[in-house]
């Protein structure tokens, strides 16, 4: 398999290191020659060659660039003839969708995309290669899609580990309109309110301030183009967001302040619906608990009795408070370790908790 | 030093595990009389004794339980002279100082306080000792407090882990309005609007959603009381987050959409006034970063060189993707030891990064 990947910033550069890891050959290139220079440097692949004769052509072309540049890019490489067949990463599906058609480009080859996985860091060297493990990626095939054109891109989707979703271009945009581009202006909405806070406000700051307004710090042109292009559903979001804090700011003063709980409830009962709300965590691995001494060489021993037992521990964490003489290790390994490594650690003497 | 806590939920048990491991004695007690064992049970400390002749008074006595119930709390525990001094720690400060004055509480001995630290989860069982780690730490002593009060309870508070701020009652309730109380209805009104979403869109929930509502899965009854309790600063903030959206919904459908850049902008420049936004590590380590290989018994060898050196490395973060044959190990370590670990793992042959 070989994939072009157009546009090597956050996106197309992960998706490029997560097929590198499979032995994918990945042409790189970007309007920013620097940027694909430094994708390549990154380990993501090679140069995409100049469109001379004998070159071959690639199994996919991902096409990673903003919304309103996915059509062209889409004209421009399937006049070329890059690849068998297309893909977009763009939030919005109906707008590059609709475009695409108007430049005349061919729709059977062209399986429109959108991972939902991204960083507020952006540029090539923010790309992770598990950036997309576990999450959700929209597939919105138009009607003309060929089914060939589905399974390869469907693949490739597999391969960087992620969910594939398949929906319409219409109700894809409704969706992400809920759950990610209206909570992104009024995550902007609230983190506005502390760009003219005194600095006294901001010293009581905690974590919790900082979640909510966490992906504010996105780009904003990007994002500017994004809630553009969704501006009917992500407004209608918007104005019953706006409604209900209106209507709470009301109560707290001349209504029932505690009406508030009302709105408490049902935001308490929306996250509960969030699927693996507690997630983060690849879920291709399970997590075996341990108790450890904090002290020097305490790690050592517990990681050389893994070792011993072959078992390799894809990642761990550490819950101690300084001071206390126990903490507990969350070692993540392969399902199929777990019990080996499990018994390996309790022959050592270590308490353990699965 | 000897400490009384009163109400051994999630904020009370945590202060105490937190004292507990300086080897400060506590007494533990709670309206509910399981939630009290189930502290003691945890190492929090021992039961409060009944108010017998001989069994001496506290140095302080942290009062967590409600807003609403601090000022009863306090009366109680004075006449029945428990502790040389009191605090709270209540996310309101004007109406549990109002309250007491109004009991006839003896305002030289309590120096009211608020820790900037949470979990979603709620009672004993959810505390950690290293919960206020490098939080904020309201202090808000009114006029007639007495310095040794203060001292004691500024002391109890760094004992904590956690950073003492001098500030007055209202000045408090004003900014905790901004940082605090109004993101958690805002957070609540959007995952309000996931309460009614169909199932296809909940499926696309990436974790900026997850984010941006998190603290909306909160125990509503205490928030209702916080946020009635400061009815008038939150309402304000409420407005004008409210404004801004409905303003934004505006732009998107009738006006031009590309002026939500302005919003994003200035949400932007308020999420970088954040301090410690990329925070969550506690301050007081050094991290250093050392490439390792995906391969069974490497950590072991690393964690072992660092043993060696004397080193005690208080947390770790692996950062790899399966398949590729190289990761980041990020190591936590007290400042002083960073230099001696560094050497220890170019020694070893590992590439560091400090």
């Amino acid at each position: 398999m070989r994939v072009a990947v157009i546009g090597t910033g956050l996106i197309g550069t992960s998706v490029a290191l997560a097929l590198r890891q499979h032995g994918t050959a990945v042409w790189l290139a970007d309007a920013d020659a620097e940027a694909a220079r430094l994708a390549a440097h990154l380990g993501a692949g090679e140069p995409l060659p100049d469109d001379a004769p004998g070159t071959g052509r690639a199994d996919v072309a991902l096409i990673a660039v903003p919304p309103s540049a996915v059509a062209a890019t889409l004209a421009a490489a399937q006049a070329r003839g890059l690849a068998a067949c297309y893909t977009d990463v763009a939030s919005v599906k109906q707008l590059p969708v609709a475009a695409a058609r108007a430049l005349g480009c061919d729709m059977t080859s062209y399986v429109p995309g959108h991972p939902l996985a991204g960083r507020e860091k952006h540029g090539p060297a923010a790309a992770r290669a598990d950036l997309f493990l576990g999450r959700t990626w929209a597939l919105c095939p138009g009607p003309e899609a060929s089914e060939q054109a589905i399974a390869t891109v469907t693949d490739l989707v597999r391969a960087c580990g992620a969910v594939p979703v398949r929906t319409d271009a219409a109700a894809h945009d409704r969706w992400v309109a809920v759950v990610s581009h209206a909570p992104h202006l009024v995550a902007a909405a609230m983190a506005a309110r502390l760009a003219a806070a005194p600095p006294e406000a901001l010293d009581l700051a905690g974590p919790g301030l900082r979640d909510v307004t966490r992906i504010a710090a996105g780009d904003t042109g990007l994002w500017t183009q994004i809630l553009a292009a969704n501006a009917e559903p992500v407004a209608e979001v918007l104005a019953s967001v706006a409604a209900d804090l209106a209507e709470a700011a009301w109560m707290l003063t001349d209504g029932d302040p505690k009406s508030v709980a009302t709105l408490l409830e049902v935001g308490q009962a929306g996250v509960a619906r969030i699927p693996g709300k507690h997630g983060g965590e690849p879920r291709e691995f399970t997590a075996v608990q341990v108790v450890i001494r904090d002290q020097p060489g305490e790690l050592s021993r517990l990681f050389g009795a893994a070792g011993a037992a072959g078992v390799n521990i894809e990642d761990v964490r550490i819950e101690h408070s300084p001071g206390l003489p126990v903490g507990v290790a969350e070692l993540s390994v392969r399902p199929a370790e777990a019990a080996t490594l499990l018994a390996a650690l309790e022959a050592g003497g270590w308490p353990v908790r699965r």
